[in-house]
């Protein structure tokens, strides 16, 4: 067989968790939490399945999440969204994401995006014949530097990929640099994939410059929402995209084929919990209370934290420690220090090692606790 | 925007639910039973939540069901698939039928197909730059003509995809085909994307003829199947894709990038169910029961019924009735008669309209019934 993605083997979340679960390791490597979501919502589902909502949903999503996701956006980023022609539900962030991709991407066009970056996106890109035009920020700030994005512009560019809060950064999008995009794609032809799906997750009192609070970004964006995120249940592969109709009448031609459409029973739950909770209000707080417990414990380690803005994800050097390879020292930290985390090496296509590891801090208050202990050791 | 499907619109099971809907219509259009999932699953998953299932799966899927899998696959076709690297849960059949395209077929390889066909498999095909080549199968007994397919085979095939039960014309492979299509592919670099979705809805004791117990034909198959099908939850979007490990590694490598992995909850869920129950043994019974029933409320009208072996559509002829088009006939009995079929003309990209229309029997009795009553008006 002629591999389509020759280049990809397994990815480092699956291979961490495995190595953290066959040492037993606190697993602080791949992203997702270890306390429940909520049991009202468990309950809501519950009720949904039993009141016969188990068929085919429309194609697009139910109708009544679509609404609630309007009211969320029309309510949070000020911007107006048509649930019958601009909201699709989808199996999960992913699938949006690549969906996406292969509705505007074309042989041959360019995408700019940034690494380190979340694993789906390159290959995406690669396997509806693109070309990846890629950025590599540096720590510990990761700014993106405009002036070499616009090098990257060509008139074959045809999208750009952000992602804010970021994945493994931590780093949020600034209003700058909202002007600066605005600037660069101002009267191109450059659409916009913005990856949102930690938009709650944003501490000190920023704000997410989400893409929807931006007229002349929003109308050639692209936006992708999680629930899972949001709601603590990763493992229910539940999201959206939000996009102008032009855009999204060609993201559904492709979801149609992919996947036709979502799960109907979780649909009507989280339909029904939105309509009930503003429960997304409180995430930040719920997460800064997290950072800076773990923050404050890692202080008495040889770690050294970067800064962490957006995002569950904590990202430390380790200079003082060790040498090592990020990928060598985070296989040692979880045999023998029995601390999981991922080497953010393995976020950049070509692997560069500036000694970074991400923690996911979406753990229990003892869980941190006792990872801290650990790390304090070495 | 320049399309990457631009003939692609609204798809004909949306349409005619939506004008089902509109019209207060029985909808015998889309394919969907109007009954219960059992509860006893809809409690499994309860219980899979509140256990706190509700994090990432494993990208292929949660182990326990995968071993499930292979169990019933061996138990019924005498097949040997390892849960580890040959099998792999899916968002349902649509996603997984996706992901083989995706997987394998590279620009300007070509596709064998047959047409009536579902309509997501030439989408896919096109969307990787694949060529379809399509041999049109005609009522009433859709037989496939194999010195036909063979000359349609050439240096550059590189998949055929069949689907038996076949969706929408009820035929399904017979042993005499499975030896001429195993003579095809002989000695050929030929894959085989097998949809077999309704493999349980076989009838008059018949068997389904999957590809799974044929060594030499299994050796080079996708197959792929639907619990949602099985377990009378079209909604819930699960279903799952068998491959020799060759194959299967090409699939994931999409499938990891595509939607990551499959809501956790029913996983569990429907593992511990094909633990308790065999359910899917008592469903030939189940659905030839409502198909005969069917067939015989309509025996007393001036449709014409089409044979039907397997899967819960019967096509019926209506030339004793009108001349109109089937798309015309479909939405005239929708508005006025009051039962909404699917024109089979919508399953032939080149809408090839042989006067054939589909009804969906996957319906309690007294749907069955009041749709008959209004049938033999006509
Ligand atoms: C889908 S597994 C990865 C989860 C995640 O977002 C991360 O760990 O970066
Ligand atoms: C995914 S909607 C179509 C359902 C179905 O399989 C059919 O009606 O043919």
């Amino acid at each position: 067989v002629i591999s389509k993605l020759p280049q990809t083997g397994t990815n480092i979340f699956t291979t961490m968790s495995a190595l953290a679960a066959e040492h037993g390791a606190i697993n602080l490597s791949q992203g997702f939490p270890d306390y429940s979501c909520s049991p009202q919502l468990i309950e809501l589902v519950h009720k949904a399945m039993n009141d016969g909502h188990n068929q085919y949903a429309p194609m697009a999503g139910v109708m009544a999440l679509r609404e609630q996701v309007a009211i969320k956006t029309e309510k949070l980023y000020g911007a107006q969204y048509n649930p019958d022609t601009e909201i699709t539900i989808t199996a999960g962030g992913t699938q949006a994401v690549f969906t996406a991709i292969s509705a505007l991407i074309h042989p041959n066009d360019e995408v700019i995006m940034f690494e380190p970056a979340y694993d789906c996106y390159a290959p995406a890109i690669k396997l509806m014949g693109g070309v990846v035009k890629s950025l590599e920020l540096e720590p510990p700030d990761y700014r993106i530097a405009w002036d070499m994005v616009k090098r990257l512009v060509s008139n074959k560019t045809k999208m750009i990929i952000l992602n804010s809060p970021h994945n493994p950064t931590a780093t949020i999008l600034s209003r700058e640099d909202i002007d600066e995009l605005s600037a660069l794609v101002k009267n191109q032809d450059i659409f916009i994939l913005s990856d949102e799906v930690y938009e709650h997750l944003v501490f000190d009192g920023q704000e997410h410059h989400s893409m929807a609070r931006y007229p002349e970004l929003q109308q050639r964006s692209l936006i992708v929402a999680s629930f899972g995120k949001t709601f603590h249940a990763t493992g229910w592969k539940m999201g959206y995209c939000l996009a102008p109709a032009y855009l999204m009448q060609e993201f559904r031609k492709i979801h149609q084929f992919l996947v036709f459409s979502v799960n109907t029973p979780l649909q009507y739950a989280i339909a029904e919990y939105l309509k009930e909770e503003n429960t997304y209000l409180s995430l930040p707080a719920f997460f800064q209370e997290k950072r800076d417990h773990f923050r404050n414990g890692l202080e008495q380690s040889r770690f050294q934290l970067l800064p962490c803005s957006g995002s569950y994800f904590q990202s430390v050097t380790y200079d003082a420690i060790t040498d090592e390879k990020d990928t060598d020292f985070a296989i040692r930290l979880t045999k023998e220090i029995g601390v999981a985390a991922i080497p953010v090496s393995a976020f950049y296509r070509k692997g560069l090692d500036r000694h970074v590891l991400r923690f996911c801090f979406a753990k229990r208050q003892e869980t941190l606790d006792k990872a801290v202990d650990r790390l304090i050791k070495v």
